[in-house]
């Protein structure tokens, strides 16, 4: 028998992961991010299939990680984490960059970005792991860099149901 | 143009991975876990293939992950860390014992375990990313998890070559 507290036990940091694909952009709030090696820097990411900016990573084969600063108000985080892109426009209003993949690098908000090719997807059932070297990335900020229990406990902050460290209250 | 630093700003917390085979048991410090999936709980986790514990997840099928106390001091994290089951049994004179599957659960140092079977096997070169389904985890503890940001700015730790997260200096 599994305590399902235990899982809340591991550390994350929050991220917004954008993709783009025909020339449309997205992103959304993401905890599940980790370099899986060094030589040559590889990372992975845990996205919900459900999530549309699952469909901008397929299509677009890339993906970037912005690392939220500690500083980031829920607002911002509420943008990118409940809202969908499927009915908003969601870097309306915000203030970014264009990497030459094509991605969404944000300039608010972020202290540094990495962004990786596509060179693995595993087929998780509800989540689709996507697995691919660094290309590019860059220190962009200051500040510390939010974590989960951060976001929880200091913010109060929520996860939405498609999250892979969603657990039913 | 990547730069380096950028991968330092991805959050982690800080873990011995434990595991057995053929009777023996192994264990070693892992900042590189995070969960795929809540339904089913799957966890997915990066090890250097060099590694002895590597030898033990692929040998057994099975890992099991101790999440550490902050409070956990720098000789536990070292004899884990950076030394080898290979040259010393890596649980000689710890407080531990032994889950259903077989795995080592710490008694000491330790808030939190989880322990997955090994459903998926990805080969990335140097590392291997086990992902399996969560059989068993419960709280053992009430401190703080310690994060990898702590370990490195409160304990000044450092991060031995074979981490997916080295980088040189």
């Amino acid at each position: 028998m599994m305590n399902p507290k235990a899982l809340h036990k591991i550390s994350y940091g929050l991220y917004v992961v954008s993709a783009h694909r025909d020339g449309a952009i997205n992103g959304q709030i993401v905890n599940t991010v980790f370099q899986i090696t060094s030589k040559p820097a590889t990372l992975a990411v845990s996205i919900n299939k459900d999530n549309y900016t699952h469909e901008f990573i397929k299509g677009g084969r890339s993906f970037l990680v912005n690392v939220l600063d500690e500083e980031t108000a829920m607002s911002f985080i509420g943008r990118f984490g409940f809202r969908c892109g499927r009915d908003i426009e969601k870097f309306d209003g915000i203030e970014y960059r264009i990497s030459s993949l094509g991605n969404p690098i944000l300039e608010e908000h972020s202290i540094a970005f990495l962004e990786a090719t596509v060179d693995k997807i595993i087929d998780m059932g509800s989540h689709t792991v996507f697995i691919g070297e660094v290309v590019d990335g860059d220190i962009t900020g200051d500040g510390e860099p939010m974590t989960y229990a951060f976001y929880h406990l200091v913010k109060q902050g929520k996860s939405p149901k498609a999250a892979p460290t969603y657990i039913e209250e």
